[in-house]
């Protein structure tokens, strides 16, 4: 049986010592209270922060709980953040893969599109930012709804003949995102149109949204009518490449 | 400069999914989302919960945070569960050392003593379970307030001449304290009585608590009034068990 992890120990002792602490606390004084070694106490206090759970006050002197550590539930992730770490990934896999692409984050059972590059030609395109997708139909909302530990949608709407919409299938095909690593749509939120999206993972796993590229089916796919491997590796170290512009973000 | 600590990170995610979930999740759920393994998760979640930070539902099947999670500055120790753990450690040194054993624990700027273990004499001793001892003029109480993070006690009142009375020097005190990891008393509570204590910590380091023996100076300290290096050990090593048994405690 393996035994309790001493860094979330030291860490919970770290946050109980701050809640007890209105005036915040400085490095020295959590490491004179714990007998750790202020390089510890620096790697813990990184931590906190970057997860959101403690603040530094303006002279950098002393560490406070945040108030955001009062209101857990609620995604940590400004959508902003989000989009901006997100921009420059997304124009390069548009530009690379010729498609539109999107970003989107799961918000109330949705998936709200947070930044949206249009297909590199002349089309005429409508921006897509802040509108929301039917997260069982789309890829984008797949890639999501996979590691979403909330109640699954209650209803599933019928997009297109192909859209599904039983829970069981439902079921499955997430199972089958969470195990590949990615999703993929064919024609079932719009007839002709076919995509693959991948999770974008956040600090200590949490997924924060996902990125796709949408485009009609005989360029998503291939004559097999199987997605597109190539398109897959693209949308995946997309996901990769924003998550950890995310993760190193302080 | 180190990095972030990637347990900390994953507690933080998980306790992020656990605050949005209502009903609790399962380990599965959890693993799912963060894309862990379950060995990994459950190691998480044990650790949080003897942190006392999540809880699991009766079935076992469900975990949610805990409700002492939004008390997080509160002490987190039941005193019942601090006694319990130490007392068969305390009459064990009571035994070998000869001298009066007590066990406290800092409330509200005082020394509660929560375990009291007369000298194994015939002689008259008083129960002091539940009575308080000043912080500042007692080895049991500098063992706890060496570690403590809120304010100093303001008024630091003499019960004999040899009472620490100036607040630097206390503050001298307990940096040694801290260097060597176990206080003294030399007649600074009650004339003729010396005392040696250590701190007791709990997880993550968490000073909970203190363990120490008082007795006549001749007995406690050695002909050039230096506290006896063998009565250290044995406090420290006291202190040491109970910490063990704390966080062995699930």
């Amino acid at each position: 049986m393996p035994g309790t992890v001493q860094s979330i120990e030291r860490a919970a002792a770290v946050l109980r010592l701050l809640a007890a602490a209105p005036d915040g606390l400085g490095v020295a004084d959590l490491g004179n209270a714990l007998g750790l070694a202020k390089t510890t106490v620096h790697g813990i206090l990184r931590t906190l922060h970057q997860v959101g759970f403690v603040e530094q006050d303006r002279s950098g002197a002393h560490y406070h709980l945040s108030d955001a550590f009062g209101r857990l539930g609620e995604s940590y992730l400004d959508p902003n953040e989000l989009r901006s770490r997100a921009i420059n990934w997304a124009d390069s896999l548009a530009s690379r893969s010729g498609e539109v692409v999107r970003v989107g984050r799961l918000v109330e059972g949705k998936v709200e599109v947070v930044h949206h590059v249009f297909r590199p030609d002349d089309s005429d395109q409508d921006l897509d930012v802040g509108t929301t997708l039917p997260p069982h139909a789309t890829a984008l909302g797949k890639a999501v709804l996979a590691y979403d530990t909330s109640a699954r949608p209650r209803t599933l709407e019928a997009y297109t003949t192909r859209t599904i919409t039983d829970p069981v299938k439902l079921g499955e095909e997430l199972a089958t995102v969470r195990s590949r690593g990615w999703a993929t749509e064919f024609e079932e939120h719009t007839v002709e149109l076919g995509s693959i999206a991948a999770p974008i993972r956040g600090l200590g796993g949490l997924v924060v949204g996902a990125v796709g590229l949408t485009g009609r089916i005989e360029r998503i796919c291939d004559s097999r009518l199987r997605h597109r491997a190539d398109l897959v590796t693209m949308v995946r170290a997309t996901a990769d490449a924003i998550a950890r512009d995310l993760r190193d973000d302080t």
